[in-house]
């Protein structure tokens, strides 16, 4: 996939995503694109008592909203900004516990065609032993 | 599974969720246990603003987001009140944009192990023509 | 899914997959077709000792296969006779280790559209105490 | 992942595959590894008539059971030769039609755990303009 090139900047993204999807940042609020590069978007959860559950531990479903949201980031990064994609299936593996900071999350395009996306997203946090989760999303792109 | 038994009733598992996991309620926080049974939780998203994206659908991490407190009640339901169960992975699939109205999820026990539960959700809309989205979702439970 | 009527029977199907898939028997080749019906096909893996793996059990693979020829049973018995039809996607948790026996697979339609299909497979054993495996399952279809 | 050290070689997990395994060939008989590295295994899937599908191209199965398999072998090379590790999960997601050629599977581990192991594994052929598939894998692992 190293022919993908992105049509759009980390600043247009931010500025189509705060216009489009206020609520989308359910969940994510303090998410921010990092970067977004040929194939790639890179987002931080920046850490928030919201985010927490019992335990002290950042809850699933805010890791979840995570990987769909930078898969979105990295599809529209790519295709421009399309309010009209929709994730189709989302598949998450949790592997170690996070520890209470921001949580790094990088999708990679792994199929961009004219009807579906597909990406692989990891999580990590900075110092952490390994991956916090993994995820795989399809998402269904309108006609261009 | 037909001989799984509830321990827990629809009024002890709301208050337990409203006293441990305020928090959990995260872009769910209309989510009420409406049924409890022999291997199954019923729950009901309320539609609301908040869970609204582009294109006036509900969003796919207010339905992950479902997904997962569906299956955690069933779980609770049917082993106490634990706080430490956790997700170890969820898979989700999105079969129909959701009209702007309450959304109901039933978690169903595939299997309730000695460290893993497995089980099957489904989520659709009263008078819709099928499910709005499957999910399967594994808990990784506290010895007992 | 009510509305969904079969348009080819068993019989159909078999010969039809006998024609056109000798190879998509390879890892179940014992594989017969039970049942079709609104929205489901039902399928048998005969035991043979090709699908056993160390430990006396039935292979994951064997399973993986029995869950993807499952849904594309139940694809075409409600679409017709159409070789094209490819997975894109199949998600499968294992549950229970299987006894050295048949198993049965049931793949239920949650979305027959015109691009993709969804359906769900749940795999028993009869006598056992529940589920062996459920799967997910997308197919994309080619435009009728 | 980068503490992660192989205790096995390519030629000692072959050997013990071939003695232990003669059954997990099934849909991969032509399955070969190639090699083992700190947190990862890789293997090659021959190209073989029988695992081809209508269209002529290789069939979800066989690239299923490759993405178990390299999996297995990947775990297998870090906690050395147990045969009692079972798949309890496995994703794939399938984006490109494979040409009548030979498939390269890389598994890596992200987490190795004491009951669980979690991987990703990339598909993909010589040559080819990106991925053909991408699954995610859980084995359960005995008590070491």
């Amino acid at each position: 996939m190293a022919d993908l090139v992105p049509v759009m900047s980390v600043g247009e993204l931010e500025a189509f995503m705060e216009r489009e999807f206020p609520q989308m940042r359910m969940g994510a609020d303090t998410t921010t694109i990092e970067a977004v590069g040929p194939g790639f978007a890179r987002l931080r959860l920046g850490f928030s008592e919201r985010n927490l559950r019992p335990g002290g531990t950042i809850s699933g479903p805010a890791m979840m909203a995570l990987a769909d949201y930078a898969m979105y980031a990295a599809v529209l990064a790519h295709i421009g900004p399309v309010g009209l994609a929709v994730t189709t299936s989302l598949h998450i593996d949790f592997m170690r516990r996070p520890a209470q900071a921001d949580i790094l999350a990088e999708a990679r395009l792994l199929k961009l065609g004219r009807a579906l996306a597909v990406g692989a997203i990891e999580m990590w946090q900075e110092g952490g032993e390994g991956p916090v989760a993994h995820a795989s999303c399809t998402y269904s792109i309108p006609p261009r």
